[in-house]
């Protein structure tokens, strides 16, 4: 059992927060490995994050979070504490394009993102045969104009059975309520096929071609109650030309589309990523 | 002087008209040192760029036009040809950012960008010593909104004078009348300091800074009647984080609009890009 | 069945070869849909890659070179016409690491990259199943020290047996014989896991860090007798900071690798790569 | 005047650095604003980087020493604390090509690169115009064979009455001997026109030509004895293709050059660099 934890602290700036921080840890026998912080100018909000080891035996984390929550009173902190190798349960959602699911189970297998992928949700069957080679659980959720929230219904149900702190939106076609969308802030991800603000909505590759960008992107963002508006986690581009068919324009995006949400999921796993109004701070 | 020539063709698409070109050409004693066409699929438009040697010892332009009309009429191209070391005559425009001008000097000096700089026109006196220090001419035009039209033909004049084939918004904050844009359509290149279509109009780094994103861009386009909606020709990117201020955007984007105007300026001499419809095809 | 196919064609360099080319296409009733040529200015050489369409019923490939061999004979072409949908049987050869292998396997399958792959060959039993998922022949070839020769003729009989045409080295981590190296020229491309020349030889990521370089990179090659020494496919690179372990670096360079390989692979099934002595020409 | 103040510390690693360092900055009511810290696995060096607030009237630097020294004595910390814009003197060495002295100047004029240019130093005359128009002192310091030891012995004068900080090398086409390598270690920034370790030596990009390369580089680095073997400070790349000739290369490098050698100067007067061996740690 690993020793080392990850604090994350969000709170009103001031000075002296650091070393009344670090003080207090050291007290705790918790010592800062490694941490970065950010005070924003504009609305005088400290984000810290830490990974901490414990130089003695094993961590109580309740006694631990009593002594800190009242050594560091004065900050009014917003703050958690979990063990550098906690792996959230996730719920990856799919519809027909299966490139990020892949791309996201084989990094899963392959230890590059320590989660535990709870289910596959899917509107179609398409994907089922990925989820029984890797022997996931699939629930098949059809949506239709009619459905739309019973279809909503199952999934919640879904998410509290399985105990999901995490969904993905790997492609998945559906837009989600805005209850559903409140509900869950922050632990949405969805990838949007496009170098948002530009090319919101349906068929961003069909509208990058009309317009005749040069370059062309893929944007990984948390999912709000506005359509393609959460705040941004990551984005990749990559350059393209005339030449380049929609068709094109397709194939290279879905590289930018696997690479840019598996790095917004391993920034949120590793519990890297603040939202800061409509903004996300990330210590990478 | 040189014998090398750069021809450039837009015609409807069909077969065969690769081999009708570099025969007729043949027939001519041009040979295509290095060529490259597209056909849209969209519009059925073909477009062409060739470097071409003459065999023989001076080429007559006019004697080759009147041969190449006529064999091939069939095409109904429109065409034209000019000695492939042409020098358009060039007016830089800015106003008080000087970063792109001083790029674009730079790169003209030390024969990067081989175009005549018959002017520079600002309506604020602060890079005179610039113009001066190069020996270009420098207009001071300053705009108001009372005297916007007088400025403007102050400003055809002098294009008309110095026989004018391109106009560069080296980050010229005036917005031109749409009878401008129009009569001098294809021949404006301006540099906007966002990645198109996102962020059009003012403070686009501010703009950028307020919605999080995490690549910053700039990009150069012919000026339409549309403001910031002409067809683009380049686009460059940088990546960015939360940490960075406005101020901090601003500095990442010049280098960005420095080297994207530069880059779009030497495609337009080297004679490279055809506007199709609302797009650009660059032969690079 | 598609009317479409692929021209290539290698030559000394001289003036007219486009119009002749192009002229005895036409004859053949065979029009250029997209082409792209290049004359090496230093060794003289023309190559030039042409897309064609036959504009009658049936293409009789015997009939068509007689006539173009007699048509060209001055230009003493090396060259060979398939047809665009042409797919080469591959081979992949891969060793403990798997995610080039599932990269390029996902790209077959969703129609990425069109080429039949006639088996996977390996030196471990790790990836048999990814083979058996995809139904796709699993050879085990464990090769040591005292088998080397054995183990490559058994490769050697497999590549014959099932006429394969190409062989990709998706991290195979076993030196090819110089014989063999030579016998396959240019039909077998291999993932380097640095940004060549940089790094050769083992463990690149370990000399990358221990270097301190700044940004990370992967090279696709088509393999010679020459270790890591082949001319160079594609490049691509990450940008990365001091605080990358090995480790963080072996798993940025997974990401560069498959997108690398899967880049070259693709330029080489669309018949788009001309090997120029010890570098390449590509036309994409 | 600023109350903003920059320290700098480098010391064994060990648990609870940032706690003794923050709370004892603290006592001194210095605060910090920002902060980034390293811990080097390997040779478990910490390093640390702190932007800091007197809540104070005017901080007296040796009072203030004394008393931190002290505090952590147990440390053995090497360390330094300046004014947050404090401006080192520059000496900026070039040969013929003026593309980044002009870049840097520019930056310098604009306030981007916060540094006093106490003069530019050259073998040769060229650029005195350049130093003229920007009112700095220009030495011309040719070289031979014959009088290499002389021209440094000179240089070094220069150095010393000038009360040089940083040296850059902007294109300087000597090597400086190896005593003034050692005398001057991490006080000297190269821009070195290949992606290093390729291509070490003379003409990088005739070695790039010859190889093939896809992905074109620039590295800035702390001058070593060895030729082009320092600490890398930071590096960029662009793509580039086969029909790229010497001097297409050239002119592309051009831009990395500047624009790596601007990143590599910014990071050393802001104080953000640290050398670790043969490595750099950059906090940016």
């Amino acid at each position: 059992m690993s020793n080392e934890y990850v604090l994350r602290v969000k709170c009103p700036d001031r000075y002296g927060i650091v070393a009344k921080i670090s003080s207090s840890l050291n007290k705790a026998n918790l010592f800062i490995l490694d941490s970065a912080h950010y005070g924003d100018p504009e609305n005088k909000t400290f984000f810290m994050r830490a990974k901490l080891i414990y130089s003695k035996k094993v961590l109580k984390i309740d006694a631990f979070s009593k002594f800190f929550e009242k050594e560091c009173k004065s900050l009014k902190m917003d703050w958690s504490i979990k063990p550098a190798d906690y792996q959230p349960n996730t719920a990856i959602f799919v519809s027909k394009y299966g490139h990020c699911l892949q791309d996201l189970m084989y990094r899963v297998d392959s230890g590059i993102l320590p989660m535990n992928v709870s289910c596959i949700i899917s509107n179609h069957m398409d994907h089922k045969k990925i989820a029984d080679w890797h022997e996931i659980p699939f629930f098949y959720v059809p949506v239709t104009k009619e459905n739309k929230s019973q279809a909503e219904k199952k999934i919640r149900n879904i998410i509290k059975d399985l105990d999901i702190d995490l969904m993905i939106l790997a492609r998945y076609m559906q837009i989600l309520s805005n209850k559903m969308c409140k509900d869950f802030y922050g632990k949405i991800i969805n990838i949007h096929h496009s170098f948002l603000p530009s090319f919101k909505g349906a068929k961003p590759y069909h509208q990058a071609y009309a317009k005749g960008v040069k370059i062309l992107g893929a944007t990984a963002h948390y999912v709000s109650s506005q359509l393609d508006e959460g705040p941004i986690i990551d984005q990749s581009v990559e350059r393209v030309d005339h030449a380049k068919t929609p068709r094109d324009l397709e194939l290279i995006g879905r590289d930018l589309e696997s690479i840019t949400l598996a790095r917004a999921v391993k920034y949120h796993i590793e519990r890297r990523i603040f939202i800061n109004n409509s903004k996300t701070v990330i210590f990478n």
